[in-house]
């Protein structure tokens, strides 16, 4: 009984869409790195655990961020008059293929990471570079944090400058070599497959990838109808298909036997979706993105209502915020104004819901990740919102709300993944 | 020449509209509470300044936020997942009455003057409550602090609650007696005469107020076409006018000779915009508010294209966040929204624009506020970005758009109004 702990406080988090479950004054306990179950007083079976108490404060799972770039991070707020396809050309190519350089990328990622383990993201699903070397340091600085991530070298052999290009079948060899050498290194951070997005990729490197993805049963993530002009693009570059999300499909990336996550999908067709149902392909709504590079509104409450499952990220740096918090507030102003301007039938979101989309909604690409169900990785975050603290008595619900909205990274005072409490990161 | 002072450091502002004037390594003198100039090097005739060396910092104009409302500071975050008229009626009206208790309006606009001092915004266009007891208390507080602000006792007389309600005449009586008791008592704060919006005000309210207005030479605040629910119902109202603003202008609270600044502005009709126009009727852009209560966006640059003057705004607490660097980047963002979704003729406003908007754009309707140049009151911001430094070079463009996009209080190390350091406040 020695590894069994328990945290007791405040604890709030969403077993399901929209509905919180609050045990004011409780305990979460966990053995190891799974959640043994949340309690308002400690059962005489756990006697043994080892209590920390936090008093008044809130404990929350850990923040899971479905899609961000690593390597661009040293470009938030940057470069956000421009859309998609001349922000990448003009700012993030550039930036990107920096990351050759090893000591460059080491300044810069450990700048990274320390952030992440700052905003309380637990997870993540990380875009690197086309680089093997630098990829595998980003993942053994978030490895030495203790954070749990997917991490993916990049893939791009076509419509790239000439400085920011593999050839295709270097592309190939370079990404098995890069699942070789990190699928069993660590214990919380894994490979996933990761073509840049289709007008990037030939359609002999996305069958190479596909194949690969199955070999190691490897995850696979990319972007999919982010932005008006991407879209018409890829219709002109695959005429044999009969979509966007057709490209990836035809060539085995896009979900099924393989789980896979698509960032934005802002523009989706009825058809694209009904795949994406089908096929359990999970959108990464980046709505600070999409407000940025002027894409548009993904039509979240659609995907649920179809069945297609749904988590939150920060596309830094398209997005330029790395608090998930912030990302949950921005998600339902988005969600208003969709409603406003585009589909009064499906309504705003609110906060629980996006509470889960950014807790146990993104957490399921991972498995049982984002909740304090029994069996669940015990990520947690541990908030003091003292200093938010009114002139009104305010209900535990109305409380995390406003850390999420008016809160910040000062409020976070401890963070857990997978049972292992984090320190603060010394380079 | 013992007034003369000057700040030594990386000075940036706007002089006009998306342009800004950078003076890199240079100074900004000032002598009692107006600017002087911006030099390269510190010109002879100024050598017996009094210089303090900020080193590599930022040296920008103080933020102007040019609508919120005080007595709902303790309300942010909350009560965001309604439209406007029932926002109001559940979550605001009650909290405006209980500042008829005094104590518990000191306690609360404590914490709001200190957020105020804390962001950076150094001018404020504020309602207050109907109390002018506690309104007088939230002018006194602010005066301690050094804060520059107009502040309105608020006026309503119909379609209110029975707790939060005023009698016609009583309300014309108070307001004056608030004018008389605030007009002379301040160096840098004034009343303001402050109809809640036309819904809650009756015509004979309005005519007492705008006589109120002529008579002792007060400006003038409301909100304007904000929801479309709010539209409509002015609409059956005040069948005799043929729009919102012509309800204001009927009882002479619409610009020309009474300075005024109207909320919100989404929904304006091209007759309505006209009358702006011709009005010189300010505008208090909200993207936040009219975000989060899910009104739509407002057409900022056919405003400005068709020339009514512009400022930005929090809207505390339709707008949660404080903080006018954050107003700027979502004014960017709903502005991009706007253009994808609204109407393509007006494109997406730039941060040169929009910094110019949330300084000598709403500092205009102060009079010579939010700028460097000779004649201007001194007001600014001292901001260290070097917690925000990276692995690349920045022109000082690039570091003010950062500290904008990414940047929190803690980057702002001095604040002046008026050419008078403030202090952290100590209540």
């Amino acid at each position: 009984m020695s590894n069994l702990k328990a945290l007791k406080g405040n604890v709030v988090f969403t077993p399901s869409f929209g509905e919180y479950k609050i045990v004011k004054n409780g305990y979460v306990v966990f053995e190891g790195k799974n959640v043994v179950g949340t309690f308002e007083s400690l059962p005489e079976e756990y006697s043994a655990a080892e209590v920390v108490d936090h008093g008044d404060k809130l404990i929350i799972p850990g923040f899971v961020d479905l899609h961000l770039h690593a390597p661009q991070f040293a470009n938030r707020g940057l470069g956000i008059d421009k859309e998609l396809l001349e922000w990448l050309k003009v700012y993030t190519f550039p930036e990107e293929s920096k990351y050759q350089d090893i000591d460059f990328a080491k300044k810069a990622y450990q700048n990274f990471v320390y952030e992440l383990w700052k905003h309380g993201t637990t997870r993540s699903v990380v875009f690197a570079t086309l680089h093997n070397e630098s990829t595998i340091l980003l993942m053994d600085l978030m490895d030495k944090v203790g954070l749990g991530a997917l991490v993916g070298k990049v893939n791009m052999d076509r419509n790239c400058p000439d400085f920011y290009i593999e050839d295709t079948q270097k592309s190939i060899e370079d990404t098995e070599s890069f699942i070789k050498a990190t699928i069993d290194k660590y214990e919380n951070i894994k490979p996933i497959i990761t073509p840049r997005f289709v007008p990037t990729c030939t359609g002999e490197l996305m069958e190479g990838l596909g194949e690969l993805a199955r070999k190691y049963s490897v995850k696979v993530q990319s972007h999919l109808s982010e932005n008006r002009g991407e879209v018409e693009w890829v219709k002109e570059l695959h005429p044999e298909c009969s979509s966007y999300a057709g490209v990836y499909e035809k060539y085995g990336l896009f979900g099924g036997d393989v789980p896979t996550v698509m960032a934005h999908c802002v523009w989706n067709t009825a058809e694209e979706m009904e795949l994406m149902a089908k096929n359990k392909v999970f959108v990464a709504h980046s709505p600070y993105s999409n407000l940025n590079i002027s894409s548009g509104i993904a039509p979240v409450r659609e995907f649920i209502t179809k069945g297609i499952p749904v988590g939150l990220a920060t596309d830094i740096s398209g997005g330029h915020d790395v608090s998930m918090a912030s990302v949950i507030a921005v998600s339902a102003q988005v969600s208003n104004m969709r409603w406003v301007y585009v589909d009064e039938n499906y309504k705003p979101l609110n906060t629980p819901e996006l509470f889960y989309l950014a807790t146990k909604g993104g957490g399921e690409f991972f498995g049982k990740v984002g909740s304090f169900e029994s069996g669940y990785e015990f990520d947690a975050l541990v908030i003091d919102d003292s200093s938010l603290a009114d002139v009104n008595e305010r209900s535990i619900e109305e409380r995390l709300q406003r850390y999420i909205y008016i809160g910040d990274d000062r409020n976070i005072v401890e963070r857990y993944v997978a049972g292992v409490k984090l320190e603060e990161p010394k380079f």
